[in-house]
């Protein structure tokens, strides 16, 4: 079933404001969780919003949050989330380091005390609007495991860079330091379908197939899969999200961030506040010209996307290039929901009394 | 065959002195090359030295460069190397960086017009002696295919990340964005081994376990290996690494970088000057007081290094602990290298008149 996304968008307005949020903020946050279907990261969408119902009905989110700086200096900030929803801190915070970079040349900012922020690549992409390189880190709760490891450490902790070009359209890396992403695994577990090695391991550590592994005590596996693929590496650069993101500003890392769903509790002695995010902002003229920068990412963009494709593949794809092209059909035809999201959606409206 | 690291460094300053480089750059330069070394990145050691010099004669090295800021703002810096050894241009952009988190909280310097760096490791680890997060990225001469292409338009290009801890030994990621690096091919070369499925394609663009496939039109993978793992993630954040070393600098990307090999010419119409690097440096103490980060840093790594292994694996492993501890094994029992090297290194010192 097809929805158009104003639709939506007004039913997580009215949605957001019956649990007391403030209707600047409840427009923030619907326009952040859309984005998500928009660019095709269902995952992270509306099919969410019942989820952060529950964490505010559990009393861990705080639905009228004092946001606020709680340490700075030129060119960074600490942000103090207040319990907020992540969709409306994370604004928040871009602002912040985008504000810095404005004087300093770049703004670094690192929160605590959030929780879920939808995607990372649309807070990243904030930054274009003024051609500044935008960045975009957040650590999640523990579902991969770290090479070598049968504990479950790191969350999917996802990157993204958003980088400004001239007549083409940005590039916009936003990935997970997974192989792969969770919502594809929930794909493949309701097709009933086998998931590819180097995906997954199960309670034991050893690699599998089956994709209900990780709901039976398994893990996502780092970027790489195993460490003859280099799987250290997207260990590695998860661990970096998470320290950039917890370690630097008070949050709760590791195995000590907070579940997103509510019937999991939180750690009984949590290490900081919340969990945590990172936010850069980088004036694309604190380095050169801002139209010569922007010229050389057009010539970068069309040599990449122009390079001989391998047989059977049509092009080189630009990251961001797959969401974009899905956002522009979603805006016209609308976001297609599962018939299980769309159920969860009216329940939520009747026990809300909002329309769908 | 074994050498002490001194006797190493030290030839390494006279070749140095030999080609013309003042006597302070050329125990800079040494030190950097002997840190991979020392740190087990053999193919980014001495072994590479006499290419250094191949440069130098082709005329592409400036032996005295005038190394300079051409632009900068509070936290931000653009330095023109002059054609000058990577080896002496980073550890000088390193400092502005760590110069500027000084008085700005972060630094964050972009170069063009170098060579090649070393491990991008230790110029990161430099940060550390501050209390500050170490960031070090360089492109390098294309190797790599981003997922679907059949052209190599991406070097290995590293990410470097170093954090400070208390009581424990520093967080130190240091990994080239593709499945593995080139080194690990050339010692399978060497051994006339099969390589992985995932490490490398041949130059129709298919996936190939002869790893000499790269030698004949193939190309390294980035990681991840093919789009199901995750191919796009390794291609992107390589990708990230080209545009924030040489698109914010001004110095040549992707395939317009020039080789390191003296026997293949730089690209007719470069885009560019030379190759470049990033580096970032960001004061703890921007965000946190310092004692507060390392102690939950120390924390942090416990945790992690505490995990539960799989079976067959001895303990989880910290990004950067097989280097330390291989460099303290080799500080006390020497360098080993390969008779090819070492008769390679002897003819240098021949032709210089210097000894091994």
């Amino acid at each position: 079933m097809n929805f158009p996304h104003q639709q939506l968008e007004k039913f997580t307005i009215a949605v957001l404001q019956k649990i007391g949020c403030p209707e600047a903020d409840a427009k923030t946050a619907a326009k952040v969780l859309l984005s998500a279907d928009l660019r095709g990261v269902d995952s992270h969408g509306v099919a969410r919003l019942s989820g952060y119902v529950r964490l505010w009905e559990a009393g861990r989110i705080n639905p009228t949050p004092n946001i606020r700086v709680v340490h700075e200096t030129p060119s960074t900030a600490v942000i103090d989330g207040d319990a907020g929803l992540g969709l409306v801190v994370a604004p928040f915070a871009m602002k912040v380091a985008i504000e810095k970079a404005k004087t300093a040349g770049t703004g670094w900012v690192s929160v605590k005390n959030s929780n879920h922020y939808g995607i990372a690549g649309i807070h990243a992409m904030e930054a274009l609007k003024h051609d500044m390189v935008g960045i975009s880190l957040t650590n999640a709760s523990p579902l991969v495991s770290p090479t070598f490891s049968k504990e479950r450490l790191l969350g999917t902790n996802p990157i993204s860079v958003a980088i400004p070009a001239n007549e083409q359209p940005p590039f916009v890396l936003d990935m997970a330091t997974t192989t792969a992403a969770n919502g594809k695994l929930e794909i493949l577990q309701r097709k009933k379908e086998q998931a590819p090695e180097g995906w997954i391991q199960d309670k034991d550590g050893q690699s599998t197939r089956d994709p209900l592994g990780v709901k039976d005590g398994g893990a996502l596996l780092p970027l790489g899969g195993d460490r003859e693929h280099g799987s250290q590496k997207g260990y590695g650069l998860g661990a970096v999200v998470d320290i950039f993101s917890a370690v630097l500003s008070g949050a709760n890392y590791g195995p000590w961030v907070p579940p997103f769903v509510a019937f999991l509790d939180p750690h009984p002695n949590p290490v900081g506040e919340g969990l945590g995010h990172f936010f850069g902002a980088m004036r694309v003229d604190a380095f050169r010209p801002a139209d010569d920068f922007k010229n050389h990412m057009d010539n970068w963009i069309s040599r990449f996307r122009n390079a001989t494709p391998v047989e059977g593949q049509e092009k080189v794809l630009i990251p961001g290039d797959p969401e974009r092209e899905l956002e522009q059909e979603r805006k016209v035809n609308g976001i297609p929901l599962l018939n299980a999201v769309v159920e969860d959606l009216q329940a939520l409206g009747d026990k809300l009394d909002v329309n769908l």
